[in-house]
Parts: C-alpha cells; structure tokens; sequence
C-alpha cells in the first residue's frame, strides 16, 4: 500500500530516516565516549528501543513505572526512571522489574528517597539537580546534601546526579553561552563532590536541543536525547536537526473547502495535541508539506482551520496532505498505530504500545 | 478504595453529578419537546451512551466511523456522525453499520455526498450549515442550492440541517444578542427552504455552551450537547453550569517541591492535553481544588508547573490534589480507564472505549 492510501489522519514513518537518526545519534556518543541512554518517551515502542539498544545503547529511559513495563519487551540490562517515584503502588509495580535488571530512579527529594528504602527496592538513585529550567531537581547548592541523606538510607546506593537542560535552545551567540554556563555549573558541581569523597559515577543530562553538545558539558558521562529518532517542527526551529531529519508526519485529509480562503483537516488537537508552535508568522499547530503559503492557525478536537489565502494552488475535498508536528512525542501518545514507510510504500505498522500510561 | 488512594494522574467521576447532569439535560430536552441526540466525544464510554438513551435520547451523536463501531454497543436506534466522511475506508466502515440501524451524515460538499451516492450507502443525510464558527458548513444562502443536490443523488434521503454555533457563549447582553441573531439565522433559513418546497425534518444544533437557550433558536427541534455530562473549566467560564456541576476530575500528586514557591505535579500535557484557559489571571492549565491561589502555569508532558506564592499553605510530596480540567473532552482521550466515586468511594471502573479513535 501507498502511504496516500491509508486512511487518516494516520501518523507516517519514513523508515530510512528514522534509522539515520538512530545511527547519527549512536555515533556522537561512540566518538565522544558518552553513554547514551535514549529517552523511549518520544517513539513509546518496544521495537525502537531494541533498535537503541543494538546500536550501542547502554540502557533506556522512562518516566512512568507503567512505561518501565512496557519497555522491558526492548530487552534492556538497565533501565532509569528519569522522574521523581512518588506513591507505594508505583514502587510496587517496579518491584518486580528491579529484581531483573539494573534499575535506577531520579529524584529530588529526602521523602521520595526515603520510601525507596522503606519499600526495600534494590534501586540506585540519582540525585536530580535543577540546571535552570525551575521544573525537578535541587539547586546545585543543595545537591551534596540530599546525596549524603540518601547515602545513609538502608538498601539504597546512590549512582550520581542526573539533570535536563529543557531551557536550552541551539543557536547564536545565546546558546554557545548557555552551553558554556551549564558546563560551568555541571563541572562544578561534580568536581565539588569529588572533593568531599563523593565520586557521582554517572552524570546523565538531557535533551535532544542540545544532543551535539553533551561533549562540551564538563562532567557529563551520560546522554539522554528522546525526540531526535523522529524529530519534529520544534526540533528543526531550535537548530538540532535539519527539516529533510523529521522522519514522522501525520497524513491528514481536507474535508471541507466550504469557506473561502480556509480548508479544514481532519486533525486536531485529539490528534495533535495543542502544543503551540511561534515564530514570525505567530502561532500555528503543524506545517502542511509542501505547502509553505497555508498557515494552520487553529485546531478543535476534530477539526484543524488552514487558512490558505497566500497559496498558490487550490485544495479539494478528498485531498491527502502530509502535517509536520510541532511536537511529535505528544502525536505519538494520541496514536494507537504507526505506520512505517520506504520510498512511498508502506512496510511496517506497529502499535505505540507505551501510549496513554498515565502512572 | 477511597478516591484519594488511587495510583495518580486518574481521571475521576462523580457518579452522582454525573447523573445529575444527564437527568437535567433529559429533563430541559423533554420540557421544550427538543430532540435530544447527545455527542458521545466528551464522554466516550458506550455505558453512558446507554444510560443517555434510557433518559429518552432519539440517538447518539459520533465524529468518527470507528466511534460509531463503539457506540455500538450502547444500542442506539439512531446514529449521527457530525462530521463530513470522506475518503472510501470511513465509508466502508459504515456500511454495516448503516444496514442495522438509521445511519446519518452531517456534510457540507457534493464531492461527499456524491461519494456516499457512488458506494450505494443507505443513509440520511443533514446538510451542515455555518452559523459564524467559520469551521465546517455552507454559507446559508448556498445551504438550498446543496439540499437540491443533494435531494437529486441516487440512494440518498436528504434528512434536514445541522450546525454548531461553537462560537457562541453565554453570559450579558452580548450573549443574548447572539442568540436572536442565531435564532434569526437558523429560524429565516428553515423558513426559506420550505417557501421553496423543501422540508428539514431534522434541524440539528450543538452546543454544550448554548443549551440551554436551545428552545429560544426557532426552527431547531434537535440538540446536541455533549461536554454537560462532566462539563469542565470552560463550561463554568461561558455560563453553561454551575462549579458544582462538574463531574469529573484529575486526581495528581505533588512529586517535587523543591524550588521555592512552585510545586511540580504529575500531569502535564500528556494527561491534560494543552488546551489553554485564560481570564484575568492570564494563561493557566487547569484549576486545583481547594488552592483558589495556585496558578496552573504551565506544563510539560509529564509536569505541572504550579505557582504557589498566592497560597496559604505548604504542601508536601506525596500529597494528592484534585485538579479541575480546562477542557474535560481531550483528557478523557488521553485516559484509559475513569474512576468513578460516590461519597469519596471508588465504585466503577470503565474503560474509555472510543478514545484514540483518529479514524
């Protein structure tokens, strides 16, 4: 079958650039001797992480214990929990896992450590440090002190610091320093526990904005990049890929041309979610391909609203056309199925097996 | 269980508003001699779907053809789909579906209308006229011009109008104004096809915010709420019911409070979805029950961000908050299962049989 004949909206795979995303990334962290730990929030399939861990992955990441679950189809040796664990029916569903491979939980918190040792899970922990973006982590002043709490819990061992740089875009004069700023503060910190004895073993930063430079982060041994094995809108407007990388799309079909000037997909934010997308043109929910003049300027659940005054050409009823997400990790989690493609003709479909687990 | 022991983010019902809201709705249809065709999309569980039908509901109201498979399963006599068809997969979808009970379809171009002719599908069909939401529908004055062809296609019954005055909210006198005006529209367009020897049987509207000045818009005999059976943030925002109305909520918990003055929850856009809210406070995410000085302020997929400078009291990791959602139709699609209680205590479980339904 031809990608243009599934029904839609169905979100499509370019299966040959998502493998040169994979390898892409495996090579950076082979060439600069970093662990790369792929986030599997982005793709949400057991097939992909494998794929991760073929390549060179030294094990996986999650947020959820429900998602840890999932994710031991991939077969991992290690697995992390990069979010705080909170509440005893999540430790209790990473019980079991814990007794069969490496598993390691971030947090941020005395409590969230405390019951970890209470429950008797067989964890390391990393302590998670906030490097700026203000969402989990203790300040870098804090740091030591939560990692000598959780050193002296019975049963666990404390593996290292963890830390997302979500606030970090690419680009510019800006980014080189917020780069040179965050290693700064990375090196730093990890230099001032190695000189109070505490050797952090692993330092696991984030995220694919700032994939490229996880080699210039004085003290970071460990890389965890989710969204460049499909890239999407924000990825390309944020410099950590180049669009011909954005290897998902979601096929969608107009329905309506009743009202001149506008055409209506058959996707909105049930579809897309409503992740915003701002630039010059201000805000707009994906970018139709091939079609640089339409502007998606608002979406309802069912319905997304193209304005299409500055295109060239008309659309009908009946027509297919290809949407770039903004965001492709939240697409991903509305989707039951994906489609994977080669030079037009579908191959593969398989199911986004970690979607939709909320805990 | 009680509520607040469940494994968090669960999405949470009030079995009793919940029956509250159908009753009213029922009872409001029931006095004005409205037909009463509900839109499933809030609620997407065949088992309320039912319990809408035995309140005296002539039908159920779907958006997509693998909705109505599921809703199916409530026994309705009567289907809509209140969204143009198109493409031959969603037809083929339908056929049976068509051949068991009376089947119709909301449109607002020939090419759909003449590809439901071409596949020799047994339905009715509305034609779906814009009342100013600039979304999907003809223009009124081009509504006659697409009955008559419609009216001459092989196969097809025409059944009457639809539309959605979505734009519309409640409140003042600018909502009053709206709603003549709408009357006046709905009302003058009726009027004109039957001069012309064309009678609507069926002149079908939404929406949840209007209902209830649904009798006040002449010619209508058919109304199609859906989000009052949990209503929502919005709801209470345009007029359409009261706080106490809303049935559903999002129990979270707090995962980190380690920066000062903002707590992290553990919903984010992954749970909520992003539909923003905003009055004169500015952009939140949703409201947290019992914190009126919290501020929702933003959120990543996994992550609330909460200012809590405004409020009274500390809180705690661990704690378990109830958050009352911007928009309840996009996070019941991200659910897979709802809670609902009554008196604090968890006595159903369902499944949210038709969520991720793109097709």
């Amino acid at each position: 079958m031809r990608v243009e004949d599934l029904d839609t909206p169905a979100l499509v795979v370019d299966l040959d650039r998502l493998e040169a995303n994979l390898e892409r990334m495996a090579q950076y962290a082979r060439a600069h001797g970093l662990r790369l730990r792929p986030h599997t929030k982005t793709h949400k399939a057991p097939w992909i992480g494998q794929r991760q861990l073929d390549l060179g992955a030294v094990g996986l990441t999650v947020a959820k214990s429900t998602e840890a679950e999932v994710m031991l189809a991939a077969g991992p040796k290690d697995l992390l929990v990069a979010y705080p664990v909170v509440g005893a029916p999540k430790l209790e569903r990473l019980r079991p896992i814990a007794e069969q491979l490496d598993l390691t939980i971030a947090l941020d918190s005395l409590e969230a450590a405390e019951a970890i040792s209470r429950a008797g899970l067989r964890v390391r922990v990393l302590v998670e440090m906030d490097v700026g973006l203000g969402r989990v982590g203790v300040r870098p002043e804090d740091v030591e002190s939560l990692v000598r709490a959780v050193e002296a819990l019975p049963g666990i061992t404390w593996g290292g610091l963890a830390f997302y740089p979500g606030h970090i875009k690419q680009g510019g004069e800006a980014g080189r320093k917020a780069i040179a700023a965050l290693s700064e503060l990375v090196g730093g910190t990890v230099e001032s526990l190695r000189r109070a004895g505490l050797e952090p073993r692993v330092v696991s930063g984030g995220s694919t904005p700032t994939w490229n430079h996880s080699h210039e982060i004085a003290g970071m041994n460990e890389m965890r990049p989710g969204t460049y094995v499909f890239n999407d809108r924000n990825s390309v407007q944020c410099g950590s890929c180049a669009p011909e990388d954005c290897a998902a799309h979601m096929l969608v079909t107009v329905v309506s041309t009743a009202r001149e000037g506008t055409i209506i997909i058959d996707a909105g934010s049930k579809t897309f979610s409503s992740d915003r997308y701002e630039d010059e043109c201000g805000v707009s929910f994906g970018a139709i391909a091939g079609a640089p003049g339409a502007h998606f300027y608002k979406m309802n659940e069912e319905h997304g609203f193209v304005d299409t005054t500055a295109c060239e050409r008309k659309f009908r009823v009946g027509e297919k056309l290809l949407v770039l997400m903004n965001h492709v990790c939240v697409a991903m989690n509305l989707a039951e199925r994906v489609h994977g493609y080669r030079g037009g003709r579908v191959e593969k479909e398989w199911a986004v097996v970690a979607r939709g687990k909320l805990q």
